[in-house]
């Protein structure tokens, strides 16, 4: 189980600024509100992170492209319901040099606009569909609410969003599932827990027939959304009339799917992970996964200093990325604070007891347990712990989450859930977007909506008009 | 020796526009001029050289980060050299959502006056020094010029950038030149031959000491800048005040050096060793290093196939990036045709005949020669010939280049040579700025600078003014 947790869970907007800056991760104090400097440190684990989620997508036949940040106001507006939503948060250049531009064009807030005029261009017959297509790219919304780093950000310095073209509206089915599948696992290496649910109408992706969404429970009880899935239909294609050659020669317009997820798929890991010592980072995604840090004694340092290269030089044949830290002007215990707060998941202590026993002290960053190990087997030793702590990562993580989702039917019990931020509440329901608007406002929270990951049947009756329930539909407090 | 080249030759930006979109690289019809579109190929190609660059930077205490596109004007205007040169070819936002900005913000053009407020946050003591970080991002210029794919964007789509903080001018001058022996190596690698100038003082960067450039030549005689080395000496410590404690106690502004690599690092790949057929990549560049293509004989299609999946299995081994050419709807010659037009460094033919002797047919992208190899030392062959193509291609690529740089001691011989686009002429210059100008007035050229990339001393009178030449100074029609 992680160590205390006292200031995660009571304060826990101010631990994550904290463990970003200190840690050097990001650095929110940029002169723009909303916007962040992702730092060395945290620019590797963005780079893993974004690696595994690369990998999956390649694997999967999706292509990686870099489309243009710019979008002529003419192109967002050309899908009616999407620029409804996007207009009143883009940015907009209006100037070139001194001059004023004959469009402004916006800050992509999202590429369906930015991709849909070239998939015009590209898409000709059905022998060039499916078309999977991803980029990483920065996207931007001028957020009204209060910006948090990373979670609110004004300039989304991380965005890898997947738009895909499809010839029948079953083969876009087939890939929302598939685009699914791929963010579950994706979520699963990273040990990050989620409940996936299908957005109510009104809250769902401006121009899409439906959104499912990814959420993870944060430590003060409110979600975040941390991916999303759309189905487009038809409606970008016929907006910017994207038709293809069906076998028997027919014109039809293509389907659409996009899917995307932001730089909180970073912050989700070091959230659900994270404790008062800093964050805990999953050996997949930890830029340093060994920290070597020698205890000296007077008269012992080079052969202690010696052992801590020898154990280095071992576990870089796994391969495994270590840090040796020889620094002279810190403490042992600087160094231990110095590398819990930075996640690193192993760290292996030699002190002169440890050398004369050949024997290495081990401590994993998730429990702060102390063990020893024969110098001898350091590399197996390390492997293995490497895997035990993915898989507590993992296992203890969704038990926290687990214990913080509550299947309700009273409409007294959700709401006293909810005003205590107890965390995901469960509430059979109609179905009727009514009923939906009068439970946000009784509950004071959010719908997330209707569970994507369960086939469970519900019985019960909806809390607000007492009809059969034809479903179960989730509440929470929200960011 | 390369293939035929009239057309890369007569006619090189409408062969560059071709290659591009007909090999999959970028496509430039996107709705806003200047701006492209990196396809899947391309992006291949593009991280595969990236992967290069980022590998030299992180070898020598490079460190990647990510820094916000968007700057407030009053940053941008902190040193006044660099507002001055780069307000004018601003994209300025100017509303968020359906409000105007208290302060407009450019898209950067560089990031100079980005970073330097966060240095000012991140440096305190002479401990923290050097700091070298880097980054890849796109950055933005309102060119007023004729926009050209990849060469003259107004979204360059790829910028890496390194900034380097120092505590003394001596430390500075040492990092310009490892930037320099960096920069060198990675041409070197992709076999782009250069030539190194120190620019007039007329043409440096905006609040640079000097700037030293890396120039390529172009099939049609005009240069093309690919790299540039800035010492920004104190000039944008002191605008932002950037200062760090030094080890007997005192405040000192920091020295800074910046230098950068764009888009048209990729490029230079694509037009050095291109030809009629398409572009020619490097081995250590090429996402696909060897295309398999079966030529299939009536009742033997089976066999055939076999043995082209049997070759790609061992190759795959090496490990080597293959494609195996099974398409049934195109002949052998339209696939030759598809991945020459794709530079794939090999392509390997199995046919009936080939299949009987044991044998393949092996053809180099570079010279589309024919040879034929045993089927049983394919690996080694492939291994031998990837270094053979190399070295021929960086060898041809140099020798091209060599033969179109001219050492002249008459007006009217450079003349002569710029007026037929020959290529890079150097002359003998006394060193002053009026010479100087005359001299670009006098060809209709544009000075490259003085060589940094030899310590030959020059003989001579300076072409303008006739006093004694106290160095060479090149001068070219340059993009």
């Amino acid at each position: 189980m992680p160590v205390k947790r006292q200031k995660w869970s009571k304060d826990f907007g101010e631990w994550f600024r904290e463990v970003l800056i200190n840690a050097g991760i990001m650095d929110y104090r940029y002169p723009i509100k909303g916007s962040g400097v992702w730092m060395p440190y945290g620019f590797k684990i963005r780079r893993n992170v974004l690696q595994t989620l690369r990998y999956l997508l390649d694997a999967t036949g999706h292509q990686e492209t870099l489309f243009p940040l710019l979008i002529p106001e003419t192109a967002l507006a050309q899908e009616s319901a999407h620029v409804k939503s996007f207009e009143g948060e883009c940015f907009w250049v209006t100037h070139g040099g001194f001059e004023p531009l004959k469009v402004r064009y916006a800050l992509r807030p999202t590429s369906e606009t930015a991709i849909a005029p070239m998939l015009k261009l590209w898409i000709r017959s059905h022998a060039d569909l499916p078309l999977k297509l991803y980029q990483v790219v920065n996207v931007f919304r001028h957020e009204t609410k209060a910006t948090r780093p990373i979670l609110r950000m004004r300039e989304v310095a991380t965005f890898k969003e997947a738009h895909t073209s499809h010839a029948t509206f079953e083969e876009a089915e087939e890939q929302v599932k598939e685009a699914l599948e791929i963010y579950k696992r994706f979520f699963d290496l990273l040990g990050v827990p989620y409940c996936v649910s299908r957005r109510p109408e009104w809250d769902k992706f401006a121009g899409a027939l439906y959104t499912i969404a990814f959420d993870m429970l944060c430590p003060d009880g409110k979600t975040l959304q941390i991916g999303t899935v759309h189905n487009l239909g038809q409606n970008f294609s016929k907006a910017f009339d994207i038709t293809y050659e069906t076998k028997d020669g027919r014109q039809e317009h293509i389907w659409t799917t996009s899917y995307g997820i932001s730089g909180r798929g970073i912050a989700a890991v070091l959230i659900v992970h994270g404790d008062d010592h800093g964050i805990v980072l999953p050996p997949i995604i930890a830029p340093i996964q060994v920290a070597i840090v020698p205890v000296p004694y007077k008269g012992k340092e080079e052969p202690i200093n010696k052992a801590c290269r020898d154990v280095a030089c071992k576990l870089e044949e796994i391969p495994c990325k270590v840090a040796l830290d020889l620094r002279g002007d810190l403490t042992p215990g600087n160094k231990f604070y110095y590398w819990e707060l930075r996640g690193v998941p192993i760290r292996i202590e030699i002190g002169p007891r440890d050398l004369e026993k050949g024997e290495v002290t081990v401590v994993r960053r998730d429990t702060l347990k102390k063990k020893t190990w024969k110098m001898k087997d350091v590399t197996s030793a390390v492997q293995k712990l490497a895997e035990e702590m993915t898989f507590d990562l993992v296992r203890n993580a969704s038990k926290w989450m687990k214990e913080r989702v509550y299947r309700v039917d009273s409409l007294e019990e959700a709401k006293r859930l909810l005003a205590k931020k107890a965390g995901i509440v469960e509430v059979p329901w109609c179905g009727k977007d009514e009923c939906g608007h009068r439970l946000e406002e009784e509950v004071e929270a959010r719908l997330l909506g209707t569970p994507e990951d369960t086939e469970e049947k519900i019985e019960g009756k909806c809390l607000v008009c007492g009809e059969k329930a034809v479903n179960i539909v989730r509440v929470a407090l929200a960011y």
